[in-house]
């Protein structure tokens, strides 16, 4: 029996107790069923972004003992995907699923939260929200809408994107028309390239026609499903542009706020919960994705030339700064971020980075 | 006011209810409140071990609004540490937490899911207990012995160890004396070091005093508040034995079947985030205690030689196969685990270490 049918069917209790000196409205907000609607910017069924956000909240209902009960809806399904932010900010729902750089025309201090070209990884951004204040600041940024963000899922590092032609040197960006969003986009925009802006479903055929002479996209189990190794001959990594993209959810804060004391630690620890699933789900699913991309379909994966890299961590370096800029918020973050990544990168490089080279070769690509 | 409260001030009511066709006692089930001991391997206060243990009983007792409350017990204050699994076993206590490599003597197969040599680092490990059916293994193995198993911690890569001596070749094993537990210990052991075993208290006299030539403890948080840059020169890296040491919690099967489904869903909630949670704090931690270590103390930090790190993997290889040959279970668990750290490998060496290495010049040692 659910909890709410029993304060039902024991109406009669619930008065008597209203009527002795013990606080019933409390009790009764308490045992309260919760309905809370859920908009996302992810198309319906997209692996790991919308049923990650099915997940979240799936696990709000378990573990709540069906108290709080999330609806969710893809992307226009009962707003546009771009209209999660304001959706949840005005209270129209209750909470949202989504990215936080999507939101970089509302406050440019959003863009930090999801990934930074050449920054944190999701090891690193976790570690910053968790243990380095991140999270904090983040709430400090969304604060003024009404809102409260979590870190929801992290696709870890992704790949470089599908390229038509062969990339040599930062001049072959010169003329490139590519799809890429958020600060990645606006480092090749500064390379000299074009930045095109496609919904997911026109982008295999832009791709395919030479409209567009490249696309990243997520990482191989993403990739494969889209079918981009028919469109286009070079897989390129790694994917310095989005090195460990944060997936949020955020509630509305009036809504969250007025969760009793337990459904709001439910509502965390679903979030931190299916952040560390969907990093899983990425990994394993991006193993075999990538096993099948490379055996069954004679993918060419080529690692960005090194000069070109740099060349392309100068440009992050010059875009970050004018991003920084824009206004004092976005500039603390930017100093926070910066000064947490000095202090796990040292560490990064004798602990994970020493050891993945030392089993590299047991997995080298040309071994 | 508390759940149980409001029931035991409520008598009346819940009478009223128990006389009526609804099903009382499944709703006084529901309601009640439980209380648990917790029983651990670690020292009181060990950062992030210890700590994150105890955070995890403060997540359940919140989540749960009360009603699961777990009384934790540090490692020999009410059973000895090794005396963990039995206690949970044998359900004098509901639940414990260590590493599940302290079980080998038990059950061998025990030993993959803590961590393994040259094997999966933390992302890689997580991804084969949430999506690679690691996890399902794993309660196969406890089953039993009326365990229920959680990843609850992952110390990421580890540190290779403090040293007396400069390691140059694995002939440098010969007659080395060194602390260091798990199939780790079985490699050096196979290299022709002597394995000594140590309470954590002893080891900083025991290397200060030559006692022992060499010892591995954690990473740079742990290893500096034990001092041991006092006593030995030199600090190797990477931890090629611990890349990705898992830290468990187990529940007394009976004691977990008990729980109403919600508060099961609740404690497996608080272990999946606390897992979460200690990554990122050895990865926050870990950072500022690197610093400190080189720039404080003038540590020396050295990569163990290639040769010498092949040599080991040869070792680890043959000592993995004859573990593996012990039972069934360990057979299979092998060649899971095997399969899986295939699965990912090469996706890795794309995805995580292109990048590491994109971004290591920026933090190299040498820089």
């Amino acid at each position: 029996m659910e909890r709410r049918d029993f304060l039902k069917k024991t109406g009669m209790a619930a008065a008597a107790v209203a009527g002795t000196a013990i606080s019933a409205p409390s009790v009764l907000a308490k045992e309260k069923t919760y309905r809370w609607k859920m908009v996302t910017t992810w198309p319906p069924n997209l692996p790991v972004f919308q049923t990650g956000a099915e997940r979240f909240a799936k696990r709000v209902e378990e573990i709540s003992g069906g108290r709080l009960k999330i609806k969710v809806f893809a992307g226009g399904e009962l707003v546009p995907p771009l209209g999660v932010f304001d959706a949840v900010s005005q209270g129209t729902v209750q909470a949202g699923s989504g990215a936080s750089y999507y939101w970089a025309g509302k406050t440019p201090a959003a863009q930090w939260f999801t990934t930074v070209p050449f920054g944190l990884n999701a090891q690193g951004i976790n570690a910053w929200f968790y243990s380095g204040g991140g999270l904090k600041l983040w709430e400090e940024v969304y604060a003024p809408f009404n809102l409260v963000p979590r870190p929801q899922g992290n696709s870890g590092v992704q790949m470089g994107g599908w390229f038509r032609k062969k990339m040599n040197t930062i001049a072959d960006y010169k003329g490139l028309k590519m799809r890429i969003p958020g600060l990645g986009g606006k480092v090749i925009s500064k390379a000299g390239g074009t930045v095109v802006l496609l919904p997911g479903g026109e982008i295999f055929t832009s791709l395919e026609r030479g409209v567009i002479d490249a696309t990243e996209w997520v990482g191989p189990m993403h990739d494969l499903r889209m079918g981009f190794y028919k469109a286009a001959k070079y897989y390129y990594y790694p994917g310095w542009h989005e090195p460990g993209t944060c997936l949020e959810v955020m509630f509305n804060k009036k809504a969250y706020d007025s969760l009793p004391k337990d459904l709001q630690a439910i509502v965390d620890a679903a979030a931190m919960e299916t952040n560390m699933w969907s990093l899983s789900q990425f990994e394993a699913g991006n193993g075999a994705a990538l096993q099948e991309l490379i055996t069954k379909h004679k993918v060419e994966l080529i690692r960005f030339p090194d000069d070109l890299l740099d060349a392309l961590r100068k440009l992050t370096k010059e875009t970050l700064e004018e991003e920084a800029d824009k206004d004092k918020m976005s500039r603390k973050v930017h100093e926070a971020f910066k000064k947490f990544k000095e202090q796990v990168g040292i560490w990064g490089s004798v602990s994970e980075n020493a050891y993945y080279n030392v089993i590299a070769d047991k997995f080298s690509l040309k071994g």
